[in-house]
């Protein structure tokens, strides 16, 4: 039984976190450097950006959690200290510095950074800070390490859940930024789990690697893949169950804790893309198989044309049609059914690959809400996919177009 | 020798075009219908979208030119004729009409509509239009035509060429319509090419395919790819040239017409994209194949983000990077050099897969333009390709978002 509870990346117990102001960003009310830390050690975990442009700080991180252990996050915002050609240096010196603060070995630091590309990042107000804010660390220092990966989100987002492992209470928790964008970088995700569930550098892995596919996979604000995404999760085992290193029941309910967490997240992101008004889900049933009902979904969330009649709440069905038979996906448009559902109801638009008659005031009701599900119905088979999105706004366009002007 | 000539559709010999508004489209002041007439037997030949949601026009021309001849374009804006039960009558019914008309065979009509998808199109007042608009075609026709094709287009595109073929002067020309929106429907590209010099159904398909590959299969508005596109060439042998039935020279100095034409259009579409105010192209050169340098340059010209910045005059280089890096293209980013250009000069601001120092001023005065060039440069090989597209505005929105609200 998963249950909702309170703290965030501290919900799980052996885990303290904070996040402060240090100056990398002008802005003196805006955090910029967070710490996450592990009392104990802990298994760790991470999946990165497929962008062959990576930032230094992903490929030190792969490196100090090559063994399957780690203890500490650091993360900072306003400097994806990418395409620096002293990139990889610095990353290992933030390494350093949040290791000397917090007493452990520099291989069990996860670093992070985002925010501009292309400018050297200073590491001075990093090392002025790091002392004061290990000192401060604490239990309820969730929230405060989420808005410290903050860029242009408008809310910090963290979530956490309780679940049962082997008859032992466990929790697992995460902290995330969407797609924020400052001058001159991309938006980047990122995203920081932790959990008290007893489980292997292999399982860890795995149920993480497993995850992605249906979560952060099938979120896209706008189809830009970030240099610097990555998602982290550290379990520490003070919860006190058995081991999980192999498949079976305690898997399966990691997998289902973990899942709830990573699902509240994405939806989360989508909902705060950039210059976003409405949250998009796309549900595709019915499909041949999962990798098809997945490029389908996909495709509709992606498509510029459905998000901006979203925005206008057009109950524009063909182009969800248009999008589908682009997608490349194996499909017979035939027998394609749209229907669009929100909170205000549910309106069928779209049968057997043909408009029907409806209500343009019903559809336009649904269509008003912030967040919107198009459920598309294929004829081919039993498989499901879901993808996130956003509207496409004038907003988005605002952030990224007039960001100097 | 090239030159560029007036006559657009009709500058080829034997050759005539009109357009009329038939009422289908409630603005009287919209041509709705459009009609391109070869007097003499022409060889035919098409390429249409990959979208597996076909209009019903795009179905009954691909019948209509499998034996490789054609004499007549007919071409309606105001509804699309896609996702209509009775679609492929009512096209047919249209080619039927159409040959009455001009005293043909229906087999010799290409038959194209855009606009409106998913609403029954009314063949009523096409059929009452026809005879005076067959009876009114004429060498001065082409701008007519080629007004007929519009849906929001803010431009009419028409474009001519002479060129010779063994010796003897021949004549090419085009119209297009690019990216309009209709409600509800996703923007369509048409373009209907004349020629009057002789070549078989087999090198004119063989023209057109090489050609698009190039052309306008690297043109992007917004990633959308509609259920309608479909580019036509009609020739009529007219010019007296021996006919070209085989690879050559002759062959050759065709292509070459063929591609100043479409590259030309493909340039008036991207300008001409939902809410542009920019034209932008990104020239790739130095990758390892043709293949990956498509893939590069179409990545580019596709990124959201990168057209945002483009709108607001942003020389937003990291964007550039991270575009080439999630292409999925094989290239070594840390060879990778990128400078903007325009009529106001050129800027270099990323060498090595890093920044460089560049003056802001300088940069902003170049984007400020309303033609902007990507150059990339990679150090993977000797291929090159060129992609266009245009810059993300408030306007594209607007067009796509608030259109009912």
């Amino acid at each position: 039984m998963i249950k909702i509870i309170d703290g965030g990346v501290c919900a799980a117990k052996g885990f303290l976190a904070g996040g402060v102001h240090c100056g990398i960003r002008k802005n003196r009310t805006k955090k910029d450097l967070s710490l996450i830390f592990s009392e104990l050690p802990a298994s760790a975990a991470a999946v990165y950006t497929t962008n062959k442009v990576k930032g230094a700080p992903l490929l030190v991180t792969k490196k100090n959690i090559s063994d399957g252990t780690a203890r500490a996050i650091v993360c900072n915002s306003g400097n994806a200290n990418t395409c620096n050609a002293d990139g990889v240096m610095i990353a290992e010196r933030m390494c350093e510095l949040t290791a000397a603060a917090l007493g452990i070995a520099p291989e069990d630091v996860v670093v992070a950074s985002t925010g501009v590309i292309g400018q050297p990042l200073d590491v001075t107000p990093i090392a002025a800070a790091l002392p004061s804010l290990a000192a401060g660390l604490s239990r309820g220092g969730s929230a405060s390490a989420a808005e410290g990966i903050m860029t242009t989100d408008t809310r910090m987002k963290e979530i956490a859940v309780s679940f049962e492992v082997g008859g032992v209470s466990c929790r697992l928790g995460g902290i995330a930024k969407g797609s924020g964008m400052i001058h001159p970088n991309m938006a980047t995700m990122l995203v920081f789990i932790t959990t008290d569930c007893a489980i292997s550098p292999k399982m860890l892995k795995r149920a993480l690697s497993t995850d992605i596919e249906s979560t952060f996979n099938m979120v896209s604000v706008d189809g830009d893949t970030s240099t610097n995404d990555m998602v982290t999760v550290l379990a520490n085992g003070a919860a006190g169950n058995a081991v999980i290193d192999a498949e079976g029941e305690d898997f399966s309910a990691f997998m289902a804790a973990l899942n709830t967490v990573t699902v509240n997240l994405c939806r989360r992101i989508a909902a705060d893309g950039e210059g976003a008004t409405k949250l998009l889900e796309c549900t595709v049933k019915g499909a041949k198989d999962e990798k098809n009902a997945k490029i389908i979904a996909k495709s509709v969330i992606c498509s510029s044309l459905v998000k901006a009649a979203m925005f206008g709440s057009d109950a524009n069905w063909g182009r969800v049609l248009c999008a589908i038979g682009y997608s490349g996906a194996e499909v017979d448009v035939c027998k394609v059914g749209v229907s669009f559902v929100s909170r205000s109801g549910e309106i069928e638009v779209c049968r057997s690959g043909a408009g029907i008659d409806f209500s343009e005031e019903l559809a336009k009701k649904i269509l008003l809400e912030d967040e919107i599900t198009i459920a598309v119905t294929l004829g081919d088979g039993e498989a499901e996919s879901t993808a996130w999105g956003c509207d496409l706004t004038y907003d988005y366009v605002k952030i990224n177009g007039d960001y100097r002007t």
